[in-house]
């Protein structure tokens, strides 16, 4: 399908039947943006960025501020309608991301009697910077009980094995795993949610929502060009993260090679999601000082322990008056740094979450992670395992939700769509 | 306590200890504000809202983006520690709203050996419009099993009798009720999710966390500046909410007054919240035009059946060529309308909601519905008592959730505190 390049502010006023009387394509067009005490109007803010390209978008790109990630069960046995499905997903996805509706005929334009293309909470907002970004999971290729579900048990790449149970890993299963992930990131919630809502609908029938998960605040930055933001533990978050503009380090960590196979994955991705609650209320409790050694930075700065600034070089070997390590034994960045980790570098794009309480008088609160990597078994694997047994920091944190995702390259163009190569 | 006018941008570069090296405060400040390609700089957007006042903020100030409301059980059977914790409140909210730390040290400029008294979070983060509005429910003044907790229960207003059960709810108590609320709205989730956890921190061993909910989309306009923003049904929402510019009716029928008795609740208002799930699998199967007739308005424009444009009179008595009204019967708009209810008008500021998904392959999801008023018995009760037995929409929604809450008169200033009437 070729994407006509109209937005949701101009296709309400195309719309015609439904919007009689409406001043102009403008009034309506302006809508919730329209009053200064309302949203911003930063076009960078709530630009489009671009869905086709030879790697997928949501990964490199600036992280947004706001998450909806959902994971599908497929229900349907037939190779053919998954496929159908996909297609359908893409030509929604190219629209949406666009700033469209979700369908050609779009929210409000079609026939009394038929149901909209569109579920219309997203018309007068702008693209938010929407990003779709789909991956596979492990289930996808063998189910549970081993079973070739779809004739693509040989196309399953080594670097999907399962991952281990972790040291201290309370996984609810479910909300854990899933065939298909859609990670869609805005800068509007209302446009994230909007999106898979409507992947949603049109997968009626052939996937149905595993689970899904809102984030409001991204914890790391994905560019040089953002500021680190900050975690519920009120710390900076992703300063060392692996960064669009290090090609060199991207090139060898994030993007899988022709040669690491299979051949549908070569540009794609791996993504390892982890919703991490933090025991947010205990941490509060906690002096400043703890706080700064379980981390291995000063609050208020960033800065690795014994350094001036954020951006300082951490020294892992520097030592204190006393003979003792500047950057304690069991500090998190110790732990996590490339240094400790054969080199190893994630990029990650998590997001904070609030899910109401509890029902024990406290916040159900923390971090879902998400990272993206060439292959887990040699990045996430052998940092988490490292994380798992040493981190100081998991005396405050607890996972519970998991999920293993072959995120394949970019949408070409028009004849492209979701998982061409995986089903070809 | 004096309120002091730091912000938390300039906050941080006082601090001092911990954010050595760094180019000074502005460098701190601008933080995730600074670039382009991150969040926009409206001022108006992000600028302070007057914690003090005749009323609270957060009723008629100009419903922001984003929601973190929060209720609370009262653990302590002390009254003086409850009054001190809601003194130690109110100073903590003054602060906050005006963008500073929650405590006068702050987040990271405190002694290492102690907890400091701010979570840090929202550390480079604008006021972002922060509102804090507290509620006192029906439990705060006699618990459950009808015992005088506090020596308040003469206090009790009439108005806060127990809402009836209406036919339809399947209301969970445990996402319900509760001692106290606290309503936090803001134009960034992060900024109403720090004040919440910073409340519940000051509140430790004296409230405990009921509930919470965040929302992310608004769904009403409380000022004629603001554009009517849509719901999760697609449609706009709030086209004929009260507006803080309708002077009269707002006297009529949203504050307190002085001969309606009890003297501490003059120039406060009732709350009533409703946690409402929407079917929108189902909702999105609906024809257009049956999604129309049983919300009485179009989904473009949001004209009622009949009329032009959005903000056209609505007429309940005109019939069609085949000499049926218009508005059908059954559609939410007529049943919710004042001529329809005793011409009560309701202040609703609802929030949108996606809370992961039910474990049935669907969203949970929908609108969690606040509505402020003088008198519920006179105003929430009687209208949705007409919209549980008649509304179309009933087949579409399921209200999971319901409060109550006396939300007492603005604080007035430094001296005064959240309650202080009720508890004189």
């Amino acid at each position: 399908m070729a994407e006509k390049k109209v937005s949701r502010r101009r296709a309400i006023g195309l719309a015609g039947a439904g919007v009689a009387g409406v001043v102009g394509a403008s009034a309506v067009g302006a809508s919730i943006l329209a009053d200064k005490s309302e949203k911003p109007t930063d076009t960078t803010f709530s630009d489009a960025i671009a869905f086709h390209g030879a790697t997928q978008a949501g990964i490199v790109t600036p992280a947004q501020d706001r998450l909806h990630f959902v994971a599908f069960d497929v229900l349907t046995k037939d190779r053919d309608q998954l496929v159908q499905m996909l297609k359908d997903w893409t030509a929604a996805a190219a629209r949406m991301t666009a700033g469209q509706d979700a369908g050609p005929i779009g929210a409000t334009a079609g026939i009394l009697e038929a149901p909209p293309d569109d579920t219309g909470e997203a018309i007068g907002l702008p693209p938010s910077g929407l990003t779709l970004t789909v991956g596979f999971g492990p289930t996808l290729f063998r189910d549970s009980s081993g079973k070739d579900r779809f004739g693509l048990a040989a196309r399953k790449p080594a670097a999907l094995a399962d991952l281990p149970h972790f040291p201290g890993d309370t996984i609810d299963p479910a909300i854990s795993g899933g065939d298909i992930c859609v990670q869609a990131c805005a800068n509007d919630p209302q446009v994230a949610v909007h999106a898979i809502r409507n992947l949603a609908r049109i997968g009626m029938g052939v996937v149905s929502v595993r689970w899904s998960q809102l984030g409001f605040g991204r914890t790391s930055s994905t560019s040089t060009s953002q500021a680190t933001p900050r975690n519920l533990f009120g710390f900076k978050d992703g300063t060392a993260n692996l960064k669009a503009e290090e090609t060199d380090l991207i090139k060898e960590h994030l993007w899988v090679r022709p040669e690491d196979g299979p051949d549908w994955m070569a540009g794609g991705s791996y993504a390892v999601t982890r919703k991490i609650r933090m025991m947010i209320e205990t941490w509060d409790r906690s002096p400043l000082g703890d706080q700064e050694n379980i981390i291995g930075r000063t609050k208020g700065e960033g800065a690795a322990l014994g350094q001036a600034k954020e951006f300082d070089e951490i020294d892992l070997v520097a030592k204190n008056g006393d003979g003792d390590p500047l950057i304690p034994v069991d500090a998190h960045v110790r732990i996590a740094h490339p240094d400790t980790n054969n080199g190893a570098h994630l990029l990650r794009r998590g997001y904070n979450f609030v899910d109401g309480s509890d029902g024990l008088g406290r916040l159900n609160a923390g971090l879902f992670f998400i990272a993206y990597q060439r292959d887990p078994r040699t990045h996430f694997v052998p940092i988490q395992t490292n994380l798992a047994r040493h981190d100081a920091m998991n005396e405050y944190t607890r996972h519970v939700s998991s999920g293993l995702w072959a995120c394949p390259p970019g949408v070409t163009g028009p004849d492209d769509f979701w998982g061409r190569g995986l089903f070809a």
